[in-house]
């Protein structure tokens, strides 16, 4: 075997400038392709070894997709890029002042420009002990634990024989009513209406109770109201219980706390309890840890979310060599004569930085000037559950919306156009095609340790 | 909600006969299948909510299929047929006097008659210290342990500067040559020559090495001489180092010492070590430790496997209201005049066992006398990898034998012919046949705490 390259190599000894990215995301991903015909050396660390297609990771944690359909190997895809060297690996931090990025487990790796795209982990408002009872849906890990839940709780419910304990193993609990809890929920409720009934001898699944709890006065805010009002509509069509204004004060091994003033047999504002042994976490959304580091580190500023405050080029301020992109960044959009605005977390912002970071690099490598970041909005869009969801598109002659049937159409082709792999693609319309016709869900396969529980769900 | 049924209902309050299963393997799963028309209340208890296709799990712990792919959720194959309750839940013991299967969170189930299908695990003669170092493959869990250990060390091999470290991480041991070690060895060296290469910037896959070790003389020892020998050619030709005679007496962290006969440099018997931070346990077989209780609870006869000795109609003896089938049954086949044989632990096995034993209580039922069992013997089949598996099948003038690209696409054809559910089959062949284009597998994701290793791949 030939000589093996030291993972830390100096500077010195190298002959091409040197990118190292942090984070295979959405904006990581397109970052290293941004570089694909430049003649620099890219190493793309990622704590793990593959691609999430996220907006489709809900479908992972609700039965109805396999892991692997929505997760690509990171090293597969730039199999042909041949400047790429994949490397499985967790930033631990960034020593801005040496231009070299510690590897938790020992190591570091040197950069001559380096694009942090670490990006969101699920924030609980510094109520970290609440992570237990209600897990957050960020990686396949995360996915795979709420699968084991809801299919658990089922599973349990139809050995208890308490009352009580079992209306608490069919109640569903969703907190926050962003794009992932509307689809959370949306989903649930197919799969108790839908998908179970008939297979259960003492209970029936369809008499669950899926509550999406919202401490704000309506669902889906980043939409214009008319479309909030839509997506409530088709929820409680579905078969969900929507609580608005409902604040959530407690959580635990029982169930959860809310202040609010939306259940229909209390008056005014009063704190009561829900018993309930599946709680999913769809609420809060925090920076990665990576943010606060670097803001350590460069005097750099973050925002309230923890992102990093970036210049116009999505640089750091006093380090051109060092960019944030995608969900760790609080980017701005500029447009000649118009007022800068920010760019909303959603996956083409995350690409379009990702694109545009490379492509500053290049430019600062010919030595040019770099230019600000413009985003393009082409829309946005939320799936709610079977034939619901909403599309509120930049039409060239004002905003085009729609919802329900078509909006679910429009939203399912959408993202098997934008999954990564032909092969996915394929196995993603299989799976929906034969869901849609069945009602069944292909990936109903509780695996771990606690296959069998232990007579409680956790 | 009506009020629910008690898992344990007194037998005085039943009107029909209640049959217990315990085990959704093929055993258990035919067993149940066989009540489909009868008038009796069959209760099917597993520890997990999905049957295995247990036949193809090596292909998930090789990142070859998606788990969905060969696991059906088991009430969901029973929606049909009502007389099936599903429950989740593990044995803990059987109280034969008073017909109760005892579970282990708490609770019981009665039965008038009862059959354990509760199969395998894996054995590690005594040293179960060496399982964390040495995984076997049974479970789901088992699969994803594995399947995350062999793209774990790549990806470590990657980051490796230390190259005897990088060598250890690049040698791959599987122990046990029969149909598992076999198909696991054979597979593993397609993925390290066909699969990876191209990928790495700093190691070639090719170079890793693959080594088979069996402690008897040939490989699948349940296959005749020359097959054994068809097999071995087969592996070496795929990249498989085999070594037989060789025993391996320890197990560790750093790798494994094996006293053996058949490495080139040493004459003799002598122990020596392999590096290696990929060992895979594929050499003992130990039947469920419900055969043992019920040994102890009945004073049934077990033999060396502890396998439960069972009457010619698959009953325990003394009880004829229980029925042990499939890998827990140490069984014979009865054809009028001729001495019985032993029923092989195979699936066919297994599955006629479970028919049978269904029959039997039926005809006992009835008033009419049992049936002793007979095994219909169609072969036996192993894969070894692209293009090579080895056929051995009852003809009917003879044995007919073949290898190598036809054994291996009826090795194909049977297993999906098996496999369970349309959907599954279809997902399998679309899988199988990308794969087969492109070299490429569509598994590669590497899920849980430890996705970024840290440094150890354990």
């Amino acid at each position: 075997m030939s000589p093996v390259p030291q993972v830390s190599t100096p500077q010195s000894t190298r002959s091409r400038p040197q990118v190292v990215i942090i984070g295979s995301g959405f904006g990581g991903l397109e970052a290293a392709r941004g570089f694909s015909r430049a003649d620099v050396d890219v190493t793309l660390l990622d704590k793990t070894n593959h691609h999430l297609f996220q907006p489709l990771l809900y479908q992972v944690a609700t039965a109805g997709l396999s892991a692997p359909a929505i997760a690509a190997p990171i090293r597969n895809l730039f199999r042909k890029q041949a400047n790429v060297t994949t490397l499985l690996g967790e930033a631990d931090d960034i020593d801005a002042a040496s231009h070299r990025v510690l590897l938790k487990d020992g190591g570091a790796l040197s950069y001559d420009h380096l694009i942090i795209a670490a990006g969101a982990t699920h924030s609980y408002f510094g109520r970290d002990d609440w992570a237990r009872f209600a897990p957050g849906l960020k990686t396949l890990g995360d996915a795979f634990e709420i699968r084991r839940r809801i299919l658990l709780a089922f599973e349990l419910a139809e050995r208890e024989t308490d009352p009580q304990r079992q209306r608490a193993l069919l109640t569903f609990v969703v907190i926050g009513a962003g794009p992932t809890g509307v689809e959370m929920a949306g989903t649930m409720a197919e799969i108790a209406r839908h998908t179970l009934p008939g297979e259960f001898r003492r209970i029936d699944p369809a008499n669950a109770s899926i509550i999406l709890l919202e401490g704000g006065s309506r669902v889906l805010q980043s939409m214009p109201e008319e479309l909030s009002q839509r997506a409530l509509e088709q929820l409680e069509k579905l078969g969900v219980e929507v609580r608005l204004n409902a604040k959530v004060t407690d959580i635990n091994a029982l169930g959860l706390s809310v202040a609010g003033v939306s259940r229909p047999d209390i008056t005014g504002v009063a704190v009561y309890q829900i018993a309930s042994h599946c709680i999913i976490w769809a609420a809060g959304v925090a920076a990665s840890r990576l943010g606060f580091l670097l803001a350590l580190n460069t005097q750099c500023k973050t925002d309230r979310a923890g992102r990093v405050v970036v210049e116009p080029d999505l640089s750091v301020p006093g380090h051109p060599e060092i960019s944030v992109v995608g969900d760790l960044a609080a980017a701005k959009s500029y447009v000649a004569g118009k007022e800068p605005t920010a760019v909303p977390g959603v996956s083409p912002g995350a690409k379009q930085m990702g694109r545009a970071a490379a492509a500053n690099i290049l430019r600062r490598l010919a030595g040019e000037p770099t230019q600000a970041f413009r985003y393009r909005d082409w829309g946005n869009l939320a799936t709610i559950g079977r034939h619901a969801a909403v599309v509120d598109l930049a039409g060239p002659t004002g905003p085009l919306r729609f919802s329900g049937y078509l909006a679910w159409l429009f939203w399912l082709f959408a993202h098997v156009y934008f999954l990564i792999g032909f092969r996915n693609r394929l196995v993603v319309l299989m799976d929906w095609g034969a869901a849609y016709l069945s009602f069944q869900r292909s990936a109903r396969v509780v695996v771990g340790e606690e296959e069998a529980g232990s007579g409680e769900p956790r």
